[in-house]
């Protein structure tokens, strides 16, 4: 009997389901003893023993469904070993749970701070399958993650449609797109939203050279201005603060976030009205696009395919367009942020693009 | 010759390209001698005489585009007899580029504001027609307006998004729709996008009952609730205030917008977290649903009618699925609100939705 | 013990389940002491007594859902007194399977077969209320019925798509629309698709008009010509013949469609290149658009008023925006064709749009 | 001064004019004495010197169009150097008009015969910069191309509205996807739609295979099979049969594509209804996708770098999702076709997608 605990841990995104189709079709059509325990929001079910026995048939139909059969929730690494209020310690009560029901392996669904866990998991000495899920596509040792094709489809969506309606009025527009530490979305959906300027934490702005750029369209007869900006973006002057400097002037910010400060002070510097879109969790709902839906299916038979070999702690990834494992250990606590002399900065920079910085 | 003016006034929205494509098209099916004048940016190009001579190759091609190629802005009715900066009277500059351009007759496409202005510009001699161009919906004398359905699309489509993950993280989710003084979008898209909360400017709420509707969802196994809630909803007990009153207050208010307010009181009410999602002018933009375009190459098509039969002083409206034709007299100032006991408020009530005032 | 028996029968389109989930939703809130028997597959079911029983959980959830959970067939109306291979009398097997599970009334989703069978069994005895579902809109007694506009807005994508190809290629683009009978889907999918020609069964075609057509775009420095067409269009010719002539020249046809033999005439009446693209069966595919899910969630709700007044033999329509009823016996066995001479027909015209008959 | 001549070749597709924006854009970043010359029509406007002075503004705004604002034909290779009928030698006429017009580059967009017409230009001493333009993703020394993920996009909507109305009436349908000699298109889309079955080029199909694999469906209780096949996939004996047999086959062959021959041999073999959806032209039309946006912008970015470096004679190329240069003459006339022992076959065989071979 083969005994797969399986849970979606984090912010949820698309192709959670298709991934897990994925893993379950693949090991259903080699083996017919399999107990598929599936835990429920996350780490939550496996500390508290929350799960249901789910067949190969529940995961049938699920390839195009957003969202998560299972449910996620978010349990920060750093509070792991930090009792509950029962006095639980989380880690010992999830040992238990894999113990207790007898599993052969755990397949974990989640980004960064998952894979934190998941590592820890590890080396407590559980077998550990991840798979590589976030909109953000900032999982170091793959070159791309599900979720993320999907949520830069949706940014560009908005910025498609926002275009329309800046041409007509001649305003400053900002999109704000999901990402608080890296500019991975932000970045694609600017370019293929076709934004004149795009800001990402990886690259520090200065508001003078936004107004710039902003008043340099103007001239050249193009009265409107698209700006796409990332959650986590940061101005020149914030970047030299210390990192909790920053984290108390956040948390004074009179603004819900980055895009209402933004307007504030493009406002100040520049005649323009100034209006702003938020997509949100939009960002991370719906359907998943095609690309997501093959991704998410080709990771998932490739941890099959560990699973039915006993191969254990690794993430599966994906190289040069082929799937491939990478050791747990390798990947856990790593960021793979946007390097600002790469190729797409370049390219982006070369059709005129602004990033704020000049 | 027919000389012809053309503008578009107000918040932009889809369609209004496919409506202006309609009256070209219709006119120059049946008259070569045409003159086409596009006013730039609203009642703005027709104070300030700022136009293109255009002809029915502009109008080619535009069906589907969404904004408006004539730009747009915002005229308040009330200042339009204000003197500008420079002393000049909006009202007779409008009569002056009227006659001094010889025009046949004014083509206004906008909502409520701007067919009050183009009312007066019939009162005080000019030939007009208007078509009726809102995604509210709430012009009276039209039971459809273009840009509604396509504005109930995109909403719709963010509820959905929405869903998935709200199913994934047991939450509240609002969303935000656009309506400062009507509900009919956030109606429709509630409906269409399965929100079990409807909140709309004619049915004022009360919080506790929406709390309650949260926890019964709850209780009955259902952990997260859609709320979807107009810009303009308004609580019970701010019903009972002045206007004037009224207004103080939400200058007053410490959040960007009704779902930041609701949020806190929810959060406040219930132990449920709550996110907001606010799609913005997203809602006027991008290219017109086929409904739209339907719609408004239909009126486009009926006011060219009216134009080869110098039948003025009309706006052009829908009627049982007809075409046809209403006195701007009998339109101008009046506001097509929801009714609270209409149909289709019961029938929402029906299958279980909430307007949070029960 | 309020026993309510449903099926959905014919052509399956969007919004079946959103329908089915109005109806129960509806009863639902009102009463506790429901039992909702599901036939399976149509009317098949309900001859051969194969049900499922179904609860109030079964329909949440479905209101974006394509398709329908109960399946259907088609069960043509000419063959239902026709005895079946173990030569039971298929309308006498529905009354038994009827009385036999005491049910107090069938609810029956379908288009214009699917009622007059409805109606015999009404005449029969029987307590039945139907939905209007086709994309087709040829239901007599609504002015509207669900799946249409969905059906619209895929054709209406589809044209768009094409519309691109063509412009880079000067080629003739044939689409070809669902609609056998009437052309209300073509109709409104080529005006939205701003289609330069619209062949519809209500107007009948002469090929040499259409070639002038395409001729006369070349000549004003179009080459390219997007026609529209219904499956079920027809030249003048063959509108004289008899309709058993018709039926068997059709019959003998070498293509598998309209299109293709329209693409060899206008090869051979023109210099242009012909492409074909054939939409099919994804015009009834795919999530319902907003406009179906508030139709059918509203007529859906009005049914389960209709059942909780013990009101029966009624079709669910709307009319000037409201739900009504009508007596089955008016509707059955009447189809609502395209009038040639209303006006959405003469606004196209009006831009210039051929009908193929001039 | 830089004189830049531009063509688009071959079938159409999405992101031409966004890759041509990106070159364009890149060149006027950097130099404002660019003269750029748009060839009509692929390579005939070459050949007749039929062209349009363009500047940066015509390249402006049409980031998100589909097709291409040059027009496009197919010149095949084979007849390049057969005299027109005015005895014109057409490689002669595209020397002589880019001498004439003292070019200094060619910037050419398209796809494989593309290809091997501007690698004999670049023999004939022309300077020459490619990009990869095609839906099919066939192109050697590039991982990608512009134009597939859209293609994709396209094709798994269809599969996916197929589905609903697949799992409604228990059928097996069939979409036939574009590709004639490669199954790239198909295979993702197929993956991503959820396909049951896919049938491609490179992997030849047997029909008793195929028929098995509908039954043993059924007995496992699904009722629907979906069928994705490439335009030019091929049974295991028909590739048995000499090029020249095979083709003379095809042309005899009584349908008018693969899915109708499949679909007579399907209902033979098994007792299954089968329907066909064909896709066509709308894969190749509509407003390109996000990821096509950026890769076209990326490439033709990168080709403006190679232009202002003087560097020709290359095809830009995508590799491990950095743009690079592939000479010409390691492109020209070479195929990259699906390796049926490739990962991604794999990973689809292992959750249970048959590809009509076993």
């Amino acid at each position: 009997m083969l005994r797969i605990g399986m849970l979606t841990s984090g912010g949820d995104c698309q192709a959670l389901n298709a991934a897990m189709r994925g893993v379950v079709k693949g090991i259903c059509s080699k083996r017919d003893d399999v107990e598929i325990y599936g835990f429920k929001d996350g780490y939550k079910g496996l500390i508290y023993a929350d799960f249901s026995m789910l067949t190969s048939k529940d995961f049938s139909g699920i390839l195009t469904r957003g969202g998560t059969i299972l449910g996620t929730s978010r349990q920060p690494f750093k509070l792991m070993r930090v009792p509950d209020k029962d006095g639980l310690d989380k880690v010992e009560a999830m040992k238990h749970t894999y113990h207790k029901l007898n599993l052969n392996c755990l397949v974990i669904l989640g980004g960064n701070g998952t894979h934190k866990t998941a590592n820890m998991l590890r080396e407590e000495g559980l077998n550990v399958i991840t798979l590589p899920k976030t909109i953000d596509n900032d999982l170091w040792g793959t070159e791309m993650t599900f979720g993320f094709q999907s949520a830069v489809d949706i940014a560009t969506d908005t910025i498609d449609r926002i275009h329309t309606t800046a041409t007509s009025h001649s305003r400053v527009f900002i999109i704000e797109v999901m990402g608080h530490k890296v500019g991975h979305v932000t970045l694609h959906a600017g370019i293929a939203g076709g934004a004149d300027i795009i800001l990402i934490p990886e690259i520090p702005y200065d508001i003078k050279s936004i107004a710039k750029v902003i008043e340099g369209r103007s001239k050249a007869g193009k009265p409107f201005t698209i700006l796409a900006v990332a959650e986590g973006a940061i101005s020149k002057e914030d970047a030299k603060l210390k990192k909790k400097e920053y984290k108390e002037k956040l948390e004074k910010r009179k603004y819900p976030s980055i895009a209402y400060e933004l307007a504030e002070q493009i406002e100040k510097e520049t005649d323009k009205e100034v209006r702003i879109t938020v997509p949100g969790h939009t960002q991370r709902g719906g359907s998943p696009c095609a690309y997501d839906r093959v991704f998410a299916t080709r990771v998932g038979a490739k941890a099959a395919e560990l699973i039915l070999k006993e191969q254990y702690g690794y993430m599966v990834a994906m190289k040069n367009g082929e799937t491939t494992k990478v050791p747990l250990a390798d990947v856990a606590g790593k960021l793979k942020t946007v390097d600002p002399k790469c190729s797409i900065i370049k390219e982006a920079r070369m059709i005129g693009i602004s990033f704020g910085d000049e």
